[in-house]
């Protein structure tokens, strides 16, 4: 039987495995973790919003009901395109197939002050890192008598105005409008100031100017400060530099604002494109490796004179092209270039609140947001999984109220040494 | 205003709070944590059958709607009774009233080489770290082809025989058997063995005989090995040692034989009793300090001859007496002395199985799972986190599945260097 190996279990990995399952192909899925994580949901962990729990569904129990589909839970440390396998700690894999859905990293752009200071946004953990740490500031300025300390504590810096930096200032304006200003009657007379910076001269640079606008009035009605044309140039724990000399006293610094491929990536000897992406074929394969399939952030492939983006939606259509066409090769059959078809693009802003792009029309507000909440509840995996979002949802809309906001980092009372 | 400043934010503190609030007197919460964590489903948490915010609850959207009742998050480092004044990391808290109820924590009775190597279930952490340490041998023995490092990798030591070590025995065997072998295909060959040990010759000590017989078979027809009058001597990473010579090869050891006070008991300077409980006065107050509380685990008190037991019933009617007594010593009444009324204890097995004593009667087998639902059910803070477990509960009840066996520990996969 011929194996395929598929190294991550991310929207493309996944999509693969479920094209591939039932077919008369033995199919190894590797990843890190035993779980796959609908990461876009990953800023509602980090704002109280969601159980990380929810966003995360175990890959055995999806696996156990594919024929054929196996996993392992392995680092992948090296591609070997020669001989066929990868090495894994302590053992290497032999594939007849391969499909690398490895994912990306953020990408700190060589900023080590940034990288050593700043919070992001592609693990499970990181989530609740950033949950603690702006539980913990909002516990650490209830105790300050500074008031300086005090307004540092409680000021956000979040770089990045693509819908990850938008969905998270949003959210934590939230956060801090509903639900904190309650909690903490010793911080009433602070106001807690969440300041989106972003490089460009406009936020979601991806979206149409009407709904760049409709965001940016959104976010400032929320009480965000958007700082446009403006980027960030290092940080210390309690500050962030701006490149214009500016310093913004702030103890929470979240970054958004770039990624870049798996390292991973480094294992294939071919010149790569920016973010460190491996160009393919049209068919998604590796120019002279046919038998090697590249998908998602990973894959560089120009669509009509533009390189297809690093999002979710082209992970999915790419994973299960690859798995087709496998098959498709296996069977010796034809099998047409791979095309993405853009459904559109969304991101959600706040409460009624979202903006998105649907075959060529644009949609904000409350239609916007019905849709972008039925969406990823659709894409959510596991009945479970989706009827505790819809819950926690459903609570928040009716009630202001986020439960998760539990500081589980340890050490926060202080020390008494 | 006269300040009462409670110590803990378990069963006790939280009933000593609530009996406070809206009286009158300033009240202070002091805990580590920013949750009152119900302890007695940490093992559901271990065992892959709830998510950690589920069982606990944010101080703060308690406090909220309690008048005069203030949290702050800190550890408390020590208490000076002539100054009326706690020492918390930097800076003092004064108090007119006091009630300690830092509860207790895992007593390893000196063993050091246990301690090192068993895991423990008294905080939110442990028992996330038990199920990653479960679900990871799993994993681990999936990719170990040496069988007898792989049978020890699937073998459970759970040491002591109280409520605990039972209800963490049965859960973990229901795991093994009715989720993880269908996740592992690859070990379908081998029974993962869960072994319990306990010194005495019996189980659940303070249970009727009948009870403890029922308990006995019902865990061995689960495939749990009961091996009593058994004591542990000592451990290693991938060892346990008894102290009749037997070693077991197991690489997972948890002990729940045995609680000891908080170590903030430590700076209350009179003799101590057993587990380090400090001696109080019929109304729980501290001998020659009338304004000092002790409550739960930490306050040894004797009833009909007999001390009233380290258990969350206990702790809930002293926080509540505490509380009581506190306001009438504030208002120059009369106050009763303290009395436990006993409604009875109980402890589930697995599914349709527990065991109770109510009123004097005992109950065995699924109604007595049903009470024992339906009560931790109702003391389980926040409409939310009940709606949760519950969905839980009946999703496992009827699809034998547990969704949470995520694996949240970095480096599972193995390293590549």
């Amino acid at each position: 039987m011929k194996r395929v190996v598929i190294v991550g279990v991310g929207f493309g990995g996944l999509r693969a495995a479920m094209a591939l399952a039932g077919k008369g192909m033995e199919v190894v899925l590797l990843d890190r973790q035993n779980y796959h994580l609908f990461q876009p949901l990953l800023y509602q962990v980090a704002t109280a919003s969601l159980e990380q729990e929810s966003i995360a569904y175990p890959i055995r129990a999806m696996v156990r009901r594919w024929e054929g589909v196996n996993f392992r839970l392995a680092e992948v440390c090296g591609v070997d395109l020669e001989n066929r396998r990868l090495s894994i700690p302590g053992d290497f894999i032999e594939y007849d197939y391969l499909v690398l859905a490895a994912g990306s990293i953020t990408n700190f752009f060589g900023m080590e002050s940034v990288e050593r200071n700043a919070y992001d946004l592609k693990k499970l953990d990181h989530a609740v890192d950033l949950r603690n740490q702006v539980l913990g500031s909002f516990e650490r300025a209830a105790r300050e008598s500074d008031p300086a300390r005090r307004r540092a504590l409680l000021t956000f810096v979040i770089v990045g105005g693509g819908p990850t930096g938008v969905e998270f200032a949003g959210a934590l304006a939230e956060l801090d409008r509903f639900v904190l200003t309650k909690d903490y009657p010793e911080l009433q007379a602070i106001a807690p100031r969440v300041i989106l910076v972003e490089a460009m001269d406009r936020l979601l640079a991806a979206f149409p100017a009407e709904l760049q606008e409709y965001t940016l009035e959104k976010l400032k009605r929320m009480g965000v400060e958007v700082m446009l044309n403006t980027r960030v140039s290092g940080a210390e724990p309690e500050r962030v530099f701006l490149h214009d000399g500016t310093v913004i006293p702030a103890h929470t610094l979240f970054w958004s604002a770039g990624v870049r491929v798996a390292p991973l990536a480094d294992s294939i000897p071919v010149p790569k494109k920016s973010a460190g992406r491996i160009p393919v074929e049209p068919d998604l394969s590796l120019a002279g490796h046919p038998e090697v399939f590249v998908v998602g952030d990973l894959a560089y492939l120009e669509q009509d004179g533009k390189p297809l983006p690093m999002v979710a939606s082209v992970a999915m259509q790419e994973g299960d092209y690859a798995g087709k066409a496998i098959l498709a090769r296996y069977l010796d059959k034809q099998f047409p270039p791979f095309r993405f078809h853009d459904k559109g693009s969304m991101a959600t802003i706040g409460r009624s609140a979202a903006v998105a792009t649907a075959y060529g029309k644009n949609y904000s507000g409350f239609l916007a947001w019905l849709v972008w909440l039925g969406l990823h509840l659709y894409y959510l995996i596991g009945f479970r999984n989706r009827l505790l979002v819809l819950l926690n949802w459903s609570y928040y809309y009716i009630l202001y109220e986020r439960q998760i906001r539990l500081i589980t980092r340890e050490g926060e009372g202080g020390s008494c040494e």
